[in-house]
């Protein structure tokens, strides 16, 4: 998702886009406070007036991811479907339709953070994973839903199938960034709605063998 | 997958070793040549005789982390099931074992790098690219011999279907870093292995609804 920033946008906020634009391009250990200023067009005296530390500024940035991307899904159509499932199948959709432009504008800041900083800086992972938890919530909630209207009761739960959909997301921008484009990406999420098709279609007839 | 370096290992392997053991810690660009060589045991001036660069260490890294995970993958006992579709669901079933010890024990040298080099280092996503690309394509191979045994043909590819593999585990380990602990990228396989299971039961029925 791309951030725009507008030329009146308070220091704060351009750190905070710089520190997403940034991070996303090129890992957060190799991102410094200079470049940071630089690219949000501000003085190392007002970053500093702003955040204590660039991990202050991690965290802060984590937590604005969450809240930007949150209020990206929160309006996006799929929710207009009665179906949950429906909703659950048109998220997906709807992440597919975004794998766009740079690979760094479609991939993911906490999931790229949370990869380097997981055993190095708790604050950060601490965020991150409320991010990532946070969204898998609300999708959880859809797949619940739509697991009492099916009649569905697995072996699995609403949770960690909401959660499952995020580890392929995660996993789906590194095989990205390796091959240099959304395509593959986009292979595993289909993937993923052709699973979650296949869980909500209640029968399992016994596998046949060629002779 | 720990690595275990001899007290006589060469001064290249060591480095190697301590290569893939920091860099899963602390990701790539918070691993000094500093580091390297003291976890190594060796002067910086054996570092430089072996390696132009750090960034040189890091092709070499993943170029180790292929042909060391390959060597134990292709030692590994579910290549002795006759059914193809035993050998791919007997991998999955590896990967879920040997999710163990620390989390940098367990995650992914080759996708730990390319999440944060994919736009600065080229040739450091060309060795990570290739180290997932070879090790998919024998995932491939056991796929399209189960696609055939149980005739199975969809919208997907054998080759397809295999990457998705590897960018569920990817996503996994992401989300193991997140939550501090590997349940979660067990029960990612766990979902994983249900779908490849789902694709090999020939039959989709329609849905039916609650009333």
């Amino acid at each position: 998702m791309r951030l725009r920033t507008s030329f009146k946008a308070g220091t704060r906020r351009k750190l905070l886009h710089a520190a997403i634009s940034l991070i996303r391009e090129k890992g957060y250990s190799s991102t410094s406070v200079d470049e940071l200023c630089t690219q949000a067009g501000v003085t190392k005296g007002a970053f500093f007036h702003h955040f204590d530390s660039k991990d202050a500024l991690g965290v802060a940035a984590a937590d604005h991811w969450s809240e930007v991307t949150g209020a990206f899904f929160d309006n996006a159509l799929y929710h207009r479907h009665s179906d949950p499932l429906e909703r659950v199948l048109g998220y997906l959709d709807l992440r597919k339709a975004i794998l766009e432009g740079d690979i760094a504008e479609f991939t993911c800041l906490v999931g790229t953070m949370v990869q380097e900083i997981y055993n190095t800086n708790p604050n950060i992972r601490e965020a991150c994973e409320a991010s990532i938890s946070a969204h898998a919530g609300k999708i959880a909630a859809d797949i619940a839903a739509a697991m009492k209207r099916y009649r569905i009761r697995g072996s699995w739960s609403a949770e960690s199938l909401a959660l499952h959909t995020q580890a392929v997301l995660q996993g789906a921008f590194i095989l990205a960034k390796a091959k240099g484009g959304p395509e593959i990406a986009a292979a595993s999420i289909d993937h993923l709605r052709r699973y979650i098709e296949l869980l909500f279609q209640p029968v399992t007839p016994e596998k046949t063998e060629a002779p």
